[in-house]
């Protein structure tokens, strides 16, 4: 199948042309995609150079490229348009509606402010970041008193990454603590962690699944056995069922869908929005 | 000021509602925002009692509220469509000129895939997170062989979360070695170091900004100091210059364009897509 080529184009970083364009073409599965950012673009030395690059994307017998830009000023926006495509830009769609509604002018910035605030969310983001690396896998810290969130389950379901991307994210302080065998064969919780219960949530996966992560870890041996891990699977459901711990299964979940959901089912707060 | 609220409504996470809402709205400051996220909006019960939120938002005298939404199905966009606000969807603007263009029709499916690919996706987003853990701040492994780019800079430069970010977002794989009195005094690398030389990549920031960074882990002491910092940085800045290695200066920059600048200057290839 023909190979038709997507581009996202930004005078920042690219991230929302890729969010918003991932969004859409993932409607469409009967195309081929060759995915091209082209970040940054804040000149119009670049915007020029983008356009050539996209054109040279529109050869003949070739589907036509197709375009997600969030280029914030007119000008830029303008000679990006100028190459062959199907141009989809934010700011073309929604940005005058918007001003209509609140009564002011755009002030076509590029991306993020960079004032106080922003200095103000990247220490949040750091320090959430360092919290989550001190209390991983129940680390030395265990400063569980200060954690918004404590997220329990057997080795590889996903505690390090969700934790990590609560902290980059949201700014939230989630730490983790691994089941091993010690809670699996008694079934208990340790003391210090049944204190914190209400900030506890569970992380669950199907058997197949969690095999299949922990062979690329160890191909071999009893960590990635079947018995194993429907042992310690089944143990860590009746361990949540016990105590009442919310949790989700993450077999078919992105850790961006995983982390969703916890800050949606336990209520705790983002400390900063992206 | 009235605050205004604005609500990000989406089937799925609300990621891509809150990334496109945000570029948005910060192009306007002279406005209060209250800002709510409302995912996982799949069904038609959620969609009613999504209206009835932002209805409630909705009071005498308050502007009304701001929706961004992307919600795939049309019936349930239809549905909170029916709240009082100004909706902004970016299905009803791009999905129709996306089916024409590819000749398809949509299918409306929620989110990502849940196929194959994405249990790739996730297994190397996991991989690239234990890589950059594992070679955090000159850690143990040190296993610079398998490592995409190799972060270089003072303490709390950064280097850290954008290892961290590199591999949550991209699945690149991001080792970083911290820049401390040995390297600072004598103005050189370690060997090892010096043979991944095109891999480095400098991390610098401000000498005020460093000071308040580190001011947040240490408030006294020298680690902190102004002359302790500046000579850090100074020493820095010479060994990037003597060894030729590329570096941003992260002062006013966010953690995805730290990570995004990375990318773009080094070629280096992303393994996932978001």
């Amino acid at each position: 199948m023909l190979e038709r080529a997507v581009f996202f184009v930004s005078d920042q970083t690219g991230v929302t042309a890729e969010t918003l364009g991932h969004s859409l073409i993932t409607q469409f599965s009967g195309q081929h995609y060759r995915q091209v950012t082209l970040p940054f673009i804040d000149s119009e030395d670049k915007a020029r150079e983008a356009v050539r690059t996209i054109d040279a994307a529109a050869r003949d017998g070739v589907p036509r490229p197709i375009v997600f830009s969030t280029m914030v000023q007119p000008e830029l926006r303008e000679i990006v348009k100028e190459s062959a495509g199907l141009h989809l830009d934010i700011f073309d769609e929604f940005l005058e509606p918007l001003a209509t509604e609140l009564g002011e002018t755009p002030q076509y910035r590029l991306g993020m402010a960079h004032g106080v605030s922003d200095i103000d969310t990247y220490m949040k983001r750091i320090e959430a970041t360092n919290f989550a690396l001190a209390n991983d896998d129940g680390g030395i810290s265990r400063n569980y008193d200060a954690a918004d969130v404590i997220l329990v389950g057997v080795s590889r379901s996903g505690k390090t990454p969700t934790c990590l991307y609560l902290a980059l994210q949201y700014g939230v302080y989630a730490a983790n603590f691994p089941l091993t065998d010690d809670e699996l064969e008694s079934g208990t919780l340790p003391g210090f962690l049944v204190q914190q219960k209400r900030k506890l949530f569970g992380l669950t996966i199907a058997p197949d699944r969690l095999r299949e992560i922990r062979k690329e870890r160890r191909p071999m041996g009893k960590y990635s056995s079947a018995q194993q891990v429907r042992f310690e699977l089944r143990e860590s459901d009746k361990i949540f069922r016990r105590y009442g711990i919310p949790n989700v299964n993450t077999t078919s979940f992105s850790i961006e869908e995983i982390s969703s959901r916890i800050l949606d089912s336990t209520g705790v707060e983002r400390r900063v929005r992206p």
